[in-house]
């Protein structure tokens, strides 16, 4: 089977709900950071899809062509940045289960890596799209990472709905940004 | 004509002299960052090359081949992180020129970011890599974009070596971490 490629691959399936309907977490993410960036608020960019290129063309003098390469499951998160002289990372996942977000849907070395971002003294939390209600939440990691130890210790394996309802801080959707989350990290964690 | 595809595009012509046989300043760097992140130091990372991925096969059920691809300009630098709590950023390039830097090494986007990194209180660097001395350098990007602002002004269009003795910093190489620029950083910028 071969397919042209729309959009990056872990969003393949995103199922992003009627008001949002032809945007995917990525793209509200990103265009919130380029209004950030624009407006000279903060500086934070996504990281390229990490790939493993095995094999290049060059048809002509200037012009490279990769025609083998294959996906690499990424070392760190998908966003870093600096907003007010700290230092922030983030990851953003999507979640289509309407009662629970399973851990399993974060990488243990994004976990890792987050960990260590915090004890550095930086600022570290997820975004959560939940399709089923329309919500992203923002979860600090030191929350997460509560759940994610219990989970290790033969506890529940996801995160309830109601957790994130009770624990992490619902962000308000907006126009100009779309998802404006450092309000949150101004008003729950700065 | 095809060929395979041992390092990173950028580096292809790179021709780090007999002591760093072997060697590209990329993967000097990357190791450093090794040594500082698994002893706790700091958490650097090199971001990944970017590419725009144009089409994708599926031989398998779970196995994606991306089969069409090109390097994108960078956005950004390669290398950002935290260090005792602050976010630190920086570009590194090799240079073969005995006498001077020539300020096209550097993209204009990346100064852009360069810039707007300091300004919102991140620690901003250059590394350059002088293959004629098999000397590391760490510019301040205070420095390098005075330089940068002198070009676009009609003046120079380079950095003669003999700025980088006066006005740089040279990194000691050393066993573990191989190239401690952070030790720089310690003793001219913290």
């Amino acid at each position: 089977m071969a397919i042209n490629f729309p959009i990056i691959k872990k969003t393949k399936q995103s199922n992003i709900s009627a008001k949002n309907r032809g945007m995917n977490l990525e793209t509200i993410i990103n265009e919130s950071n380029e209004y950030y960036l624009n407006n000279n608020k903060a500086i934070i960019h996504k990281k390229p899809t990490p790939v493993q290129i095995v094999h290049v063309d060059y048809p002509s003098r200037n012009k490279a062509v990769i025609t083998e390469a294959y996906y690499k499951t990424p070392s760190t998160t998908d966003y870093n940045g600096i907003y007010k002289g700290r230092y922030i990372d983030f990851e953003a996942k999507e979640n289509n289960n309407k009662t629970l977000f399973p851990l399993k849907n974060v990488h243990d070395h994004q976990i890792h890596h987050l960990k260590q971002i915090t004890d550095h003294g930086g600022i570290g939390f997820l975004i959560i799209y939940w399709n089923a209600y329309n919500e992203f939440y923002l979860m600090e990691f030191s929350i997460f990472y509560k759940y994610y130890l219990d989970s290790i210790n033969g506890g529940r394996q996801s995160i309830l709905y109601q957790t994130f309802k009770n624990e992490a801080h619902l962000i308000k959707e907006g126009y100009l940004p779309r998802l404006n989350y450092l309000a949150v990290i101004d008003e729950k964690i700065l």
